[in-house]
This record gives C-alpha cells, structure tokens and sequence, in this order.
C-alpha cells in the first residue's frame, strides 16, 4: 500500500477526502495543524476522524500564525455572519489566512518526505471556496512543481510529489453524496468558523451557511445539525 | 521606504543579506523561525542581530518541526563533523530539514502579505549550500510565482511579490567581503550546526568548515573566534 499524507482540519471536506484516500488504495498518514485558530474545537473533531476513518498515524504540528496576524480566523476581527451568496462570491473575505495553504501545503511536504510518501490528499475546493485565492487549481500546480524543486526527493529523482485534490471542482452537495457513498459520519465534522465551547455551529457564518446549502441540494439531513434542530 | 521582510537565522549569510536590504532603502522587519532547531542559540543571536542592524520589527514564530522528523538539526541524528570539501559536494547531509525553505519562505510570505509588503530577503547561497535542494535558483523562481498565485494581493494584483536572494551566487569570501564593507559585525553572527550552550562552535561541522574557508579566502580574521583561538 503507497502512503500518503492527508491535511485534516475537522470540517467536512477533508474527512470525504479521507475516505477518497482509503477508496483509492492509500495508507493515510493525517496531519493536522494547529495555527492558533478560533475554533479549536475542529482539532477535537479532527483526531475524533483520525480514528474512527483508521489512520496510520495521525500528527498535529502547532504553528503560531497569530504572531502573523491579518485574519478573523487568527485574530480578534469578527467572524463575518449572515453574508448573502452574492456577498460571499465577490472578493476575499477577512476569514482568508495570509499564505494559510501554502503553509499547510508545506507541512503536508515536509512530513510526506519524512515518511517516504509521495501523495499528499487535501480537500480544496473551488466551487465553494469563498473567494480564497490559495484554493484554485493554478495555485495547486503551482504548489506541486515547488514541491519537486525543494525537496530531497525531488532532486534525487526518487519519486514525484502529487497534490491530489478530489473535491477541487465539485459543488457542496457533490462532495456530500460522495462522501456519504463512501459512508463517512458527519456528525463528526465541524465546519463552523465561529462555533461555541461546545462544538455547536454558528449557523451563519459562510462556512456554516455553503454546509447547510450543501445539505439541502443533496436532499439529505446534516447529522450533525440534529442536535440544533 | 518601502518594507521588506527579511529571514534572520542569527547566521552569517542572514545578517549580510539584512545589512544589503537596508542598504537598498528598505525598511526591515525581521522574522525568526523557532522551529525546533537544535542550535537554539541562534535564535538569541539572531534577535541581537535585529536589535543592532536596526529592524522596524521583529518576530519569532514557533513551528515545531521535530514532531515531523527526519533531519540532524531537529532530531538526535548526530551532526555529521570533519566532513571533506569533497564529501560536501556529494549528496544532501542528513543537516537537511524536509521542505524547510518552502516553511521559512510561506511564513515569510504570511507575515509580508499581513503588514502589506511584497520584498522577502532570504539569505539563501548555492555555492556554499552543501547539497541542500531549497537553496537552488529553480527552487526560488518556482516560490516567487507560488505567492503572487496564493495570496490575496496576488490575487487582486495589488503588487507583486519578490524573493531576494542577493547571496544566491556569492562565495562565501564574497560575502564576508561584501558584509564587510557593509559594517556588519560577525562576532553576534553563529553559523554552526552544533554550538555548546554558550554559543561556542564545534568548529568542526560542514557549516564552521565554511565560515572558516570563507574567512580565510577573504583575507579577514573571524571575529567570532577570537575566544577560542
């Protein structure tokens, strides 16, 4: 069985990338990064998918970003709520991490080669992705070409990095019937950007609004929302 | 003035590289990266270095590479010693940390895009650079296109992001010559991979082997070793 690494944040597209990754025939080394985000909880529910989806190993880098400033996700700006799809479609919004992918893509590098993997499995989205530049498809070409210049591996010929990203180009609602094929149990992800102590969503924030919209074009309930409801 | 963001490792080539970035009529801001490295001494160093050359800020952001594994500056490999000029040609030493320049480069990147500036100095050298893949020339055209695809201002074309590395092709004695004149004093910089607690260099590993070269072909006695000699 080929390793590969897999960025796991908690929310729902990673853990249906988890499952792609185990589809697809890989041992899955999960790494998860801990970048001083308001929403901790997510890094509960990451280790909680970790186990239940069977990870090899399953690691957690902290990487201070708050030092760095410039997001709401970081700092002490407010989690933007109740944005309409219009809103949310035009420009980059002060959820947006400064190089934020770029970052986790290196991480997810830097592992991979420590372990001897090639194939990094990182669940980025076009579609949905709110506006966040380090999402699109050139910025993850872009990222696997450095990927082959920087590294040992690279320079000595032994294997080529690949950044597979399965959900790039599908919709919310796409992304969860895949992953409900696959039967991944979303009660365990958290995709609020603004949730309580608890774990319980905001309901307003993009993140939690593209959710509830993907739910409902895919004509199913979101389990973890039962709760709420 | 414009900004610049500069890489400061409390070594030789950093503090050079920030002394040419003044030089240049940039205003500096200093990032150090606590990433676990063994010669943690440096790190005190390098904050002497931005306190003396004058940086308008300067940060140190935690990134714990040793979870990730896999080199003698993080791990308890043992630092390779008395390694030839030969043996220093072949091969990438065990001193390498995976995708380390792509980490130091995207924080370099997160902290420029958060203060609003576009010029990242890294003292990054290719002819002294003992085999390591992120110090080639390919290595930093491939990351400068990656941030002006990854981040917002790229995105927005507000700017356009640059990587300097005016050291890329200098020897070492160059870049003694060069700091030199310059005014830098080399007795704050450490460049060893394996320093004693007080900050004393083995004298031994691959990079005091080249400080002492470079030294030596510039014509100019190292300060820094006035103690031990």
């Amino acid at each position: 069985m080929n390793k590969a690494v897999l960025l796991l944040s908690g929310g729902l597209d990673s853990a249906t990338t988890f499952a792609i990754a185990k589809e697809q025939g890989f041992a899955v080394y999960a790494l998860s990064i801990d970048y001083g985000q308001r929403h901790r909880v997510e890094l509960e529910r990451a280790t909680q998918i970790a186990h239940r989806l069977g990870a090899v190993e399953y690691r957690t880098v902290k990487l201070d970003l708050r030092c760095l400033g410039g997001s709401a996700l970081t700092d002490d700006i407010s989690v933007p709520k109740g944005r309409t799809a219009d809103e949310m479609d035009h420009g980059i919004p002060v959820t947006y991490v400064p190089a934020r992918n770029t970052l986790l893509l290196g991480l997810a590098l830097a592992f991979a080669e420590s372990i001897g993997a090639f194939d990094i499995f990182f669940g980025a989205n076009v579609l949905d992705y709110s506006g966040y530049p380090d999402c699109r498809p050139e910025f993850l070409e872009a990222f696997e070409r450095l990927a082959n210049l920087a590294t040992k591996a690279g320079v000595e010929g032994t294997g080529r990095f690949r950044v597979h990203a399965p959900l790039l180009k599908l919709t919310k609602a796409e992304i969860i019937r895949e992953g409900t094929r696959l039967g991944v149990d979303y009660s365990m992800t958290l995709s609020c950007y603004d949730p309580d102590q608890l774990g319980q969503p905001c309901g307003q924030c993009d993140s939690c609004q593209l959710r509830k919209k993907g739910f409902a074009e895919a004509g199913l309930a979101d389990p973890a929302q039962i709760a709420e409801s």
